[in-house]
């Protein structure tokens, strides 16, 4: 049997690894960095220092180039689920080809696998396809949910009440649905349309030298966020932000 | 100034541990068990290990007790808050007599410090108080949503899709308020009414020993759940739960 591990890294501080995820870096024979091709030279070189430093070897790095997604349909779940459909054929000649019988392989995961990642569905579509058959465990790893409240020193949760975990493709189209909402894969500063009486606490580069924090009342600071991200994607190349919505003062 | 490290040590499992939280741990001179005086004596004893593994000589630990909730009050929400005021001083009063100037103390909390947890809310009041001054840093944990999504191999969000954290109670009074919503401190079993539409994910003790592990269709499993749970918690004098609902075939 092919064994499989899925293990969340965290956010971007190489410390938010867990010793669980520490521990599968050492178990693998072979990791597979699948590349986005992207300007993201940074978190590909995260990635291969986690494996420098917790990898036990003989181990083998394998690379493949991820299919393009269709950026220019206004059907994104269509399109998501297009382009997880095309991925799942290079995971599936990935464990097929690069992976021997008794052998683990081991994807290293931004975050958690579990919030807002493809990885697990990916598995779960090569599975069912059936050409391949591999045993997969999965890894939990701190999220840039966790990582931002942590870093503004707030819960994620109030006492007794729920927090909403959205896009910020639905908090544009449907505003914020509860008193505590977390956004994530926002490209657009949906928050400025929040209200005035939302506070927000917003992060970008969590755990990383590049971190940067604001918060405050969204009027206040929806211009700053604006400003400071645009100008530190055109600096970058590339940004992963996410935030959280409070209204403070909830109505009766 | 005295610095308080406020780390997250996981659901149950001690590799939960991030390398952030093992580093955190050996930084700290002092760390504040508060115990709940109830019957999780394991739970107690994993925190007493993780200390003796990652901590650094010359240490202390200091024990203090935590005040009893009103448990008899239908207002929940304010009974927590008036507990939280209590333990605010209790807090204070460690953070004051117990910890020296220029010295770093700790506090290791269960999951992520960001949910349902109350350390970081009451290190808040005892700052607003003002009698006791201090500066502190959140060490980001794993939490039980991230480990039990990783022991059922799921994710916790769908493709461009929210999910809704919430409570027990706050499921029996408004039912499922999303297709992916996730259910902490449930003592009553509310997922029975969560409608038949829905699959579960359950888990208990995740990441120990005991952990147990169910999912399926609601009207399939629940009366297992209620069976598994019911028997564990009177074996162990204590249980920790959460689940993830999710509506497989949503309403168009």
């Amino acid at each position: 049997m092919k064994r499989l591990l899925v293990i969340g890294i965290g956010a971007g501080d190489p410390d938010h690894l867990t010793l669980q995820g520490a521990k599968a870096i050492a178990a693998a024979d072979v990791f597979f960095l699948v590349d986005k091709g992207e300007a993201k030279q940074e978190l590909v070189r995260l990635r291969q220092d986690l494996i420098e430093a917790h990898g036990r070897g003989p181990y083998r790095i394998v690379e493949a180039r991820d299919p393009e997604r269709d950026r220019t349909t206004p059907a994104y779940a269509e399109a998501v689920e297009d382009w997880r459909s095309r991925r799942s054929q290079v995971y599936e000649r990935l464990i097929r080809d690069e992976l021997e019988d008794g052998r683990t392989g081991a994807f290293l995961v931004w975050g958690d696998p579990g919030v807002y990642d493809s990885t697990l569905a990916i598995l779960e579509e090569v599975l069912e396809r059936g050409h391949v058959t591999f045993d997969h465990e999965v890894i939990p790893g701190i999220s840039s949910v966790s990582a931002l409240t942590a870093r503004h020193r707030v819960g994620l949760t109030r006492v007794a009440r729920p927090v909403h975990l959205t896009t910020g493709r639905r908090l544009a189209e449907e505003g914020a649905t509860a008193d505590d909402v977390v956004v994530m894969l926002d490209a657009h500063c949906s928050f400025a349309g929040a209200g005035a009486d939302f506070h927000i606490y917003w992060g970008a580069y969590l755990g990383t030298p590049d971190e940067i924090l604001v918060s405050g009342p969204v009027p206040e600071v929806a211009g700053r966020i604006r400003e400071l991200r645009a100008e530190a994607r055109a600096r970058k190349g590339w940004i992963m932000d996410t935030y959280l919505l409070r209204r403070l003062t909830p109505p009766a």
